[in-house]
C-alpha cells in the first residue's frame, strides 16, 4: 500500500496500522461503510453496503443514485468502515474512550461494466451481508444488472486504526469511587421475521457467529 | 429546517423526512457518527462520538486532532448517523435491502470556547454514550478542558432517511424456494469488564434497554 500524507498516522500512531492484512480483516468484519466525497467543496457522507474482493472495495446502488453516479464520475472518495467494539469508562470523564477498529480507504472509483465482473461484485455484496446467501437467491437478470451501478475502489492508499483494552486513567484518579472498565458492544441478529414458509436456512442462524464480527 | 438542494430527497422520497422530531430521534438513538469534510477537494470521513443538545450536534477531540481542527477552521461538514436495523432478504438478489435509520446534517462547525458551555457539551457526549454516567465520573479539570476541542454544528440543513419492513419482491418471484424475510440487527452490550472493584452501577446494566436504540 502507499503511504501518503493522508494515510500518515497523525496522532496516537500506536493505534494505527498500514498492514494490508489488518485493513482487509477490518473490511471483511464490517457490515456497512460510510462513503464521503465532495462536490464544489461541499462534503457528502452516505452509508451503504459493500464487499471486498482481493484489493478492491465494491459499492453498488441504483443507476440513478446520486452518490454512486458522482463516485462513478471519478471524484475522489473516502470509504470508512468502523466497528464499535466497546465503550471504555474511565474514572475521569476526560479519559472515557471507545474501543473500535476502523479503516479509511482513499481512492477514485471506477465503474464495473463487464457483465460477468458486475455479477460477481453484486453477489459478493449479498454474500458479505449474509454469508451463504449468494447461492440461495435468484441471480440478477440482465435488466437488473443494467439498472444497477457497481463501482470499485482500489485498496492502495489506506490505513487502519484500532483501540482496544481498558481505561487509561491518571494515577491520582485510580482510587476514585467510580466504576471503571469496558462495556463490550456487539452487533447481533435477533429472531428472523419470515416473509414466506420456506424453512430457515442454516446460514441465517449462523449469522454473526463469526467471532471477529 | 431548511430544505436545500442537498437535503432534497432525490430517490425513494417516501423513505425520507425533513421532520425535525424524526431527525432528533435518530440522532439521539445513534451512538457514533461519521464526519466528512474536504481539504483541497479531497474528502475525509472519520468516526467519532457525539451528542445532540437542542438544535446542535457536538463533536469533541484532542486539541491537536486533525479532523477536529479542520472542522473548527470553518470548512463545510457532513455529519451522518446511521442505525442498522436489519437485513432484508428478498427472493431475488436484486431486491435485497437493509432496514436503517440515517440522518445527514450539512453544516459548518463553530468551536465552543466558553468553559461552562464546553463542560456541558463534553458531559453531554459522555452521557450520550452511557446514559447515567455523566454524574458518576470525575469532571474535567481546567487543564483537561484546554486540551480538548469541542465544536458544534447547527441542525438546520438536515434530512432523515428510513427503510423498514420486509422484502419487496417482484410478483413472479414470490413462489421461489428461497427463504425471504428480515434479519433484525441490534447493537447490544455484553458482560462488562471491570477495571476496579467498585460495584456495577445500575445504568451499566440498563444500557441498551432503550427500545429505540
Amino acid at each position: 500500500m502507499e503511504h501518503t500524507d493522508r494515510t500518515r498516522l497523525r496522532r496516537k500512531a500506536e493505534r494505527g496500522s498500514h498492514d494490508l492484512e489488518t485493513v482487509h480483516a477490518i473490511l471483511d468484519a464490517g457490515l456497512f461503510c460510510h462513503v464521503g466525497f465532495a462536490v464544489d467543496g461541499r462534503p457528502w457522507v452516505f452509508p451503504t453496503a459493500y464487499a471486498r474482493i482481493d484489493d478492491h472495495v465494491y459499492l453498488h446502488g441504483a443507476a440513478a443514485n446520486f452518490g454512486l453516479r458522482t463516485l462513478a464520475s471519478g471524484v475522489e472518495a473516502c470509504v470508512t468502515v468502523t466497528l464499535a467494539d466497546g465503550l471504555v469508562l474511565a474514572r475521569s470523564a476526560f479519559h472515557h474512550s471507545v474501543n473500535y477498529r476502523s479503516v479509511m480507504v482513499f481512492a477514485t472509483a471506477e465503474p464495473v461494466s463487464d457483465p460477468a465482473d458486475k455479477r460477481r461484485g453484486l453477489m459478493a455484496i449479498v454474500e458479505h451481508l449474509v454469508p451463504g446467501r449468494a447461492a440461495d437467491a435468484r441471480p440478477p437478470t440482465d435488466a437488473e444488472l443494467r439498472a444497477t451501478l457497481l463501482v470499485r475502489l482500489p485498496i492502495v492508499e489506506a490505513s487502519a486504526k484500532i483501540r482496544s483494552g481498558g481505561p487509561i486513567d491518571d494515577a491520582e484518579d485510580l482510587g476514585l469511587p467510580h466504576w471503571a472498565g469496558q462495556l463490550p458492544l456487539r452487533l447481533v441478529a435477533l429472531e428472523p421475521v419470515p416473509d414466506n414458509t420456506v424453512p430457515e436456512p442454516a446460514y441465517l442462524r449462523a449469522w454473526g457467529r463469526h467471532p471477529e464480527r
